[in-house]
């Protein structure tokens, strides 16, 4: 057989994948990126790459919860019917102030929110229940109520002990892990760069977006789309255009971007047709494809090659199927590039709103809508489920799960999803 | 009553309006900002400005969804048992190309995914169950099975018809809006500016971050979480540092940030004791501040006033009481600004994983944790939970609203959550 009847052939005999099969392949080979240290105010939607550790307790002082008066708690057992405690006042700490003496019984100190609690008051008595007087040239707090210890002091290393891990690597940073970054002095934070992904699409009929339509012929969403995806997912999508139906031209290009980037993306070619340009670049050396099919629907045909050390990723350029192939595996790859420590989608159970009656022998990834019902989470299938439909990606925020040897899920059924992550 | 005086005794008499009434107050003075164009590629995370109705049927035309061969079924009814049919190949149809001529009874197109099916065709057979002939210099492909009418074809206009209105003006564009903005040919899109928002926190007990931690200090750590927080809203943060405790001083930094920035975001300094310098300033003019108290836990001072036209949002210095300020009252407004439909947090049912006995006159909105359990939601509410608390803020994806009224809620009871946007 010769080199080309053995491709043509090929085209017709891909092994398929299990899903999860597919995944570990891609993800032994989606390396972590370099460290870099970005400021505090832009790290939200990175990764942390380093374990946070507290460096002291947090609150690192005993800290007033309240306005008011820090006393000794036991100076009020005599309060009530009637009976007004009179306290010296002997201090007065707004917050960032240190206390200038220690506590003892029948004295206070006037205390600020968020001001450091001086040694030997046990409680803080809010300003508005207090009285105040002065005498023989002595200010004097009142107190009507008995006073439990402990009460509106927040103590020393309440929130997070000295040492404690607060932050491991991996994290995805957003607003409270800014905080509590902030907190800890840490102003520049230690991540993983950012992976650039370049994305190719394949297909002479594609328009650009700006031009007018013309017949046979459609505008390229999958690129814009991808453009979307792998901004959400952290990377910095290189736009490269299409590519289109010539072997040796789409290999250089290929080829180029490989070498420029951390990952390649590309839509479309990838089915058994005459034009299926990726599906013929990935198997003309037979080493560097990790597969070209995968047991799903849609996007059974998603292909994935190592070449010049990097991953290729050929996505489906039906955009139901290429939106489901990103989030399945190009999705997980960019998060692991950037040590992500959940770069999957995250997995769980609802109930099915609807029949789903459309199976066959590969696992579907049906596109639906959550809906809680009084607690009960429902997922909803699109109405139309097609992999060549793109109008339904964006009513989604779920994919069920719908495994091969199902005769069909009845509404009611229990079912796995995998939330995607608007 | 001294003006003074008039001022201090107002500390303790605040009017408290419910949450909604607070909300409904600032929302009234949210106004939508000007209209701007984007490229599509940088439209992600803004609000679409104006109604898109779809300007053709997508598909635009009957598309094939195989490769294959276009035939017409009805020649396919002698098909099976060995019987096989021969159709004579009489064009040759990819992508983005227009069909030569129409099909008739005995003829078959070759036609890959995505292609125009001509007229008269109304199946399409996919590649691997044909074969191939060539007689007298004509090529024939051969079927060995009855065809279905309508099979591998996506009719004109099955996602979306012509005219339909497919995304309403406030959707927030994601990869999904992204792709059907793209099929559409809008290649630049009419959004709302994204509001500036200046931010200040007040306090002398504030450190910068990256300044040692010295006795009775804090680390500034609202500023940073409300940056990131703006961010996420789609805001554009304007960072203007910390207002020591003089009136003067604040009242004129307020004034310029409100003349300069469409939204003016403080923390601290509305509780009630001496150094509440947000709390003196919007009490100085009383026509303007819109509320000074809320009965809700945390951030009952929670305190807004209009300004120069625009709206002063203080919230409470305290981190998780600044954090619940930011949800339930800026990122609305700064969602509506934009022209955001749906601006608040949205809301829904949950089943309370522990008991939770803290109560008061006031509606709680408790941090916690969603967990999905067989497809039933638990909120697991934060262990520490106190107003003053930072570190359960990177912890928590809703809020849970205990309302006043009840004397703590029994785990399994069922609890309405505001969903984070985490």
């Amino acid at each position: 057989m010769s080199k080309s009847e053995e491709l043509k052939s090929d085209k017709f005999q891909r092994r398929a994948l299990q899903v999860k099969e597919a995944q570990a392949k891609v993800m032994e080979y989606a390396k972590m990126l370099d460290l870099e240290e970005v400021p505090l105010s832009s790290s939200s939607g990175r990764y942390l790459a380093e374990d946070v550790f507290s460096p002291h307790p947090f609150p690192a002082f005993n800290r007033s919860g309240m306005d008011g008066y820090a006393i000794v708690a036991s100076d009020t057992e005599e309060c009530g019917n009637g009976n007004v405690v009179w306290l010296r006042i002997v201090d007065d700490i707004p917050c960032g102030a240190v206390p200038s003496v220690d506590l003892t019984p029948g004295t206070a100190a006037r205390i600020m929110t968020g001001a450091q609690v001086p040694t030997g008051a046990d409680t803080v008595v809010m300003l508005e229940v207090t009285e105040l007087q002065v005498k023989d040239g002595h200010k004097y707090t009142g107190i009507r109520k008995k006073q439990e210890a402990g009460r509106n002091i927040t103590p020393c290393g309440m929130e997070i002990k000295q040492g404690e891990l607060v932050l491991p690597a991996g994290t995805l940073i957003a607003a409270g892990e800014v905080a509590v970054l902030a907190a800890f002095g840490v102003h520049t934070v230690k991540v993983r760069r950012r992976p650039k992904v370049a994305v190719f699409a394949t297909g002479t009929e594609l328009l650009e977006v700006h031009e007018p339509l013309s017949p046979g012929k459609i505008r390229n969403s999958n690129s814009p789309m991808l453009e979307a995806l792998i901004r959400e997912a952290g990377g910095e999508p290189v736009m490269l255009g299409a590519i289109v139906d010539d072997l040796e031209l789409a290999r250089s290009k290929v080829q180029l971007a490989l070498e420029s980037y951390d990952l390649v993306i590309t839509t479309g070619g990838v089915s058994v047709g005459d034009y299926d340009i990726m599906g013929d670049l990935v198997r003309e050396e037979h080493a560097d494809m990790l597969f070209n099919k995968v047991t799903m629907r849609p996007g059974s045909v998603t292909t994935a090659a190592m070449r010049a050390g990097k991953l290729l990723l050929a996505l489906s350029g039906n955009p139901g199927a290429c939106f489901v192939g990103f989030q399945l595996f190009a999705r997980p790859v960019i998060g692991q590039m950037q040590g992500a420590s959940h770069p999957f989608l995250p997995e769980c159970t609802a109930v099915l709103g609807a029949d789903y009656t459309k199976v066959n022998n590969y696992t579907r990834f049906v596109r639906a809508r959550l809906e809680n019902r009084e607690g009960i989470v429902y997922a909803i299938p699109a109405t139309i489920d097609e992999s060549s439909v793109m109008v339904t990606i964006k009513d989604s925020d779920c994919l069920v799960i719908v495994p091969p040897e199902d005769k069909g899920l009845a509404a009611g059924a229990k079912v796995t999803v995998l939330m995607l992550p608007k």
